[in-house]
């Protein structure tokens, strides 16, 4: 029996970026992984890297907030959040950013919507955490169109970062 | 506080058919929520409504089918899987169908890739259950474009099920 990766490149996704953040320190990261769970209660899952700041800071405070980025996201944006570390950069500080009811700092242009989470449960999917959150706040802020995961990789040419589910060792 | 789900419309997935068995009963459905979780091991997140047929026989067998659905896809197709109870019709009678090395068969045609998983856990989502699984077995079976939930919205004029995460009630 043989899993060939190209059948898992045949999911579609769109592209986000999740947030976290206590108060003294931000973290965010660029994923493909936000799904709606449930509509009563409006839950979704989201799966992060376990190594990566924003996971330590959601498992921390138990919240999240995340973003739809639009078409236009420049990628500069999506390779500042994708392929540096929070730990390393402070992502927040280069692009208009607004701050949530629960005080965490989301990316406000070229995204499409925001939606904040407090956490209810997660998974260990080995090297990943898939979170479970429930939404608190929701908007709508743009009519432009979602950036979807074929998109960045057929128009913008973009890769995915080596801690993506979907990164290939060939990329 | 409010959540608008206008914010969780700019979510972008694919379309899937789910299919589980054991030998006697079969179970199939649509679902938009297949997620690959991680890479090594190969994993991979689905979230069904607890009610549904399918989420039942996943639960008491621990393993599951998914194929991706192509553009070309015919509504008949979908209504079946998506509209239909599977503890009212046989939806493996009507469409051509291979089994997987577990015995759970799937539909072949108008698909992109099969993938066969064992489940390593599950989340309770109030209404819904988050499945993880481990792949099996996975090849891509055809190079047709996948389906994407927003073409099957815009392009195929497709509503959402009840028991999708994505159901509006005003649909």
């Amino acid at each position: 029996m043989n899993v060939d990766l190209k059948a898992f490149d045949q999911l579609s996704y769109g592209l986000y970026l999740i947030s976290s953040g206590d108060g003294e320190k931000t973290a965010g990261c660029v994923v493909n992984t936000l799904t709606q769970a449930a509509v009563e209660p409006v839950l979704a899952t989201v799966t992060i890297h376990k190594e990566n700041e924003t996971a330590r800071l959601i498992r921390r405070t138990g919240k999240f907030a995340a973003v739809v980025l639009a078409q236009s996201a420049p990628m500069e944006l999506i390779g500042l959040f994708g392929f540096r570390s929070s730990r390393e950069v402070d992502k927040f500080d280069r692009y208009p950013v607004q701050t949530d009811a629960g005080g965490i700092p989301y990316v406000c242009e070229h995204v499409t919507a925001v939606m904040s989470f407090r956490v209810w449960d997660a998974m260990d999917a080995e090297t990943h955490w898939v979170f479970l959150g429930e939404a608190t706040e929701a908007r709508q802020l743009s009519d432009a169109a979602p950036m979807t995961y074929a998109y960045y990789h057929e128009v913008k040419r973009g890769l995915a970062p080596p801690k993506a589910p979907s990164y290939r060792p060939k990329d």
